[in-house]
C-alpha cells in the first residue's frame, strides 16, 4: 500500500539484510530497520516490532534466507526463528518453503520471495471475496491489526475494507484498540487514516455495547492459527467479540490466508496460546509531549498481571473464512474444501 | 478500610468544606484534595477525581450541604451538581436526600452524614451476604473498580472479597483494567495490595478467554444503576463478561446498594449512557520514570474514538444482585423484594 505516494511493503529483501517498518515506533514515526542475520531477525519477531501472522512469516523466510547466505548454521537459525513466537502457524509454514528449498542460498531467497509474492497475492484476493460482505456504509468491527502491515500489503481483514472503500462503497471501521499492545490504537487508525476510510477507535471493552445498540453489520477480524475444524486462534479479545456478535446475531467472519490453516490440529484446543510479559499490560509506551518515546507504569509498583496473547474462537461462532480461494465455511469440510482448491490452484 | 493504618473513606466532611482522595492520581500518589464549594464539588465528579456510584453520591450529598452552609442558592446547585454525571443514579438518590432535610443548613449535613453512613452500613453489609458466594480459594473476576474507593468503605462487588479474605478463604481476584480510565489496574490493585489479597491485572479483552479456559469461579462487579426488571448499568465492558459467563456457566453477580436501584425505570434501555471525550481513549495519563505525570497518545495525531462510559447487561444474564437487604434475583419481583425489605429496615 502507499504511505506518502510510495509504495511499501511490512518486510522486504535488500543486498544489507531484511528491511522491515519497525511497527513499534508507529504511527508517530515510520522507521525502516535492517535486519543484517538470525538474531537479528529473530528479535524482530520476539519484539513485535513485525507482527502479524502472515508477515511474521514473510520476515522468518527471509531469515532463513539470509542465514543461507552468510553461511550461518540452517538447523539452529530455523530453531531460533521459529521460537519466536508459538501461535502463528505461518511463521512455521514460511520457514518451511524455504527451508525445503536449501541448502542453495539463491534457491532459498527464491522461495522466500516467492513466499512473499504469494502472501501479497493471498491479501489481495482476500480483498476480492470478501467485498462480497460489504454494501454501502457497511459498518464493521475489527480488532488488532489484519492489515498491510500484518500482511505485506492489503491485509486480511482489512482487504475487503480497502477493496470496498476503492468501491465507493464507504465502509465505516470501529477500531477496537487491541490492548495490551494497541495494535488496533496504534497501527489500524494509522493503516485507515493514510487510505482515507472513516473509522473510530473505541476501548476493547465496548465491542459488546456497540453490537448491542445495533451498531455493527459486520465483525470481522483476522487469525493466527485455524485449526482443521475452523476454530481460530487471533489477538486475545477476539473470542468475546466473537460472543456479542453471536448474542446480536451480526455476522462474524475471520480472514486469512491458507498459510494460516493448521491441519494437523483437530481443533483450536490445541493451539498454543503464547503468554507475554506482564509488563506490556501494567506499563505502556508512547510518545511524550516532546516527541520522545515513554513508558507509562498503570498499575501499582509491584503490580502482578497476566498476558495472554490470543484467544480461540470456536467454529461454530464464526460464519465463514475468508481465504485467497474464497470464502468458505468453518466447518472440517469448508477447511478442507478451502486447502484443496489452494492444492488445484497451486497445481495449475 | 486502612491504609498505612490510617482508616480512610473515598469523601469526608471538614470544617473548611468537603475532603477527598484524589483517585486520578492513585496508585502513584494518595492525595487529599479539598472543595470548598459546589463548583469545586461538581468538577470533582465530572474529572473523576471522585468515581464510582456510591462514592459521587455521597460527595454530592455533602456538597448541596456545603451549598446551604455557604448559602449558595439551592437549586441551583442541586442542579449543578446532578449534571456532572448522568448514568449512577446514587448521585440523584444523596442529592434528593439532603434536599428533602433542607433548607436548614444543619439538618441538610445531618442529611448529608447521613446518607454516607448508611452507604458505609450498606457496604459493609453486602460484604456479609457476599461472603456466601466464596469458598476456599475462589477466583473471582471482577471489572472496574468496586471497592472501597467507589463506595466509602469496603466497597460493593470488593466488599464480600474483603471478607473472604479476613475469613481465611484466600480468595483471588482477576482484575479487569478497565480501560479508558484504567481504574482496574490503578485503583482495584492498589486496594487489593493494600489489603493483602492475592490478584493478577488483566487487559479487558482476555476476560472471554479467562473463562473459556476455566479460570474463574465467579463474576462479580458493581453497577450505576439498576432497574425495575434486574438489568444493571456497569463500567463499559461488563456486558462482555456476562455475556462470556454466561457462555461458560459461571454465575455473574452484581453487587450493589439499594440506592443504586432506579425504579422508575421499568428495564434497562433507558438508563441513560456517558459517552465522554474521545481523548479519554486516544490519551492515557500517567506517572513518567522521573514520577512526573505524563500523558501519553496512543493513537495517530487526529485519530477519531469513540467513548461510551457504561453498558447495559440484560437481568437475565444475572445470577443475583448482592444488596445490603441480601441476594436477590434479578428479576421484578426480586427487585421489588430488596426494596421492600429495605423500607422495613429503614422503619425499624
Amino acid at each position: 500500500m502507499k504511505v506518502g505516494g510510495r509504495d511499501l511493503r511490512a518486510v522486504w529483501w535488500t543486498d544489507e539484510g531484511v528491511r522491515f517498518i519497525d511497527q513499534r515506533l508507529l504511527p508517530h514515526a515510520l522507521d525502516f530497520a535492517l535486519a543484517r542475520g538470525v538474531e537479528e531477525v529473530a528479535r524482530a519477531i520476539a519484539t513485535m516490532a513485525v507482527r502479524g501472522a502472515p508477515a511474521i512469516g514473510v520476515l522468518a523466510a527471509y531469515g532463513l534466507a539470509l542465514a543461507a547466505r552468510r553461511g550461518e548454521p540452517l538447523d539452529a537459525s530455523y530453531a531460533r526463528l521459529l521460537g519466536t513466537r508459538p501461535t502463528a502457524v505461518n511463521l512455521r509454514a514460511g520457514l518451511d518453503a524455504v527451508r525445503r528449498a536449501g541448502p542453495d542460498p539463491a534457491a532459498m531467497l527464491a522461495a522466500a520471495r516467492a513466499w512473499d509474492e504469494a502472501e501479497v497475492r493471498a491479501g489481495a484476493a482476500i480483498g476480492e471475496h470478501g467485498l462480497a460482505l460489504f454494501r454501502r456504509g457497511t459498518r464493521v468491527l475489527t480488532h488488532c491489526n489484519a492489515g498491510w502491515l500484518a500482511v505485506q500489503d492489503w491485509g486480511t481483514a482489512l482487504a475487503p475494507v480497502y477493496r470496498a472503500a476503492r468501491a465507493g462503497l464507504e465502509p465505516f471501521v470501529w477500531v477496537s484498540e487491541a490492548r495490551p499492545r494497541l495494535q488496533g490504537a496504534r497501527l489500524t487508525a494509522w493503516e485507515l487514516a493514510q487510505e482515507g476510510v472513516a473509522y473510530a477507535v473505541i476501548a476493547d471493552a465496548a465491542s459488546a455495547h456497540l453490537l448491542q445498540r445495533g451498531r455493527v453489520d459486520l465483525v470481522l477480524t483476522g487469525a493466527d492459527r485455524i485449526a482443521a475444524n475452523g476454530d481460530a486462534a487471533n489477538k486475545i479479545g477476539t473470542y468475546g467479540k466473537a460472543l456479542a456478535a453471536h448474542a446480536h446475531a451480526v455476522p462474524f467472519y475471520v480472514a486469512a490466508p491458507l498459510s494460516t490453516i493448521d491441519a494437523s490440529l483437530p481443533d483450536g484446543g490445541e493451539i498454543p496460546i503464547e503468554e507475554r510479559a506482564p509488563e506490556e499490560v501494567l506499563r505502556v509506551e508512547g510518545t511524550g509531549p516532546d516527541g520522545s518515546r515513554i513508558e507509562l507504569l498503570l498499575a501499582p509498583e509491584g503490580a502482578r498481571a497476566w498476558n495472554p496473547a490470543f484467544d480461540v474462537t470456536p467454529h461454530d461462532l464464526i460464519a465463514g473464512i475468508v481465504t485467497e480461494v474464497g470464502i468458505v465455511p468453518a466447518t472440517p469440510a469448508g477447511v478442507a474444501e478451502a486447502l484443496e482448491r489452494g492444492r488445484a490452484s497451486a497445481a495449475r
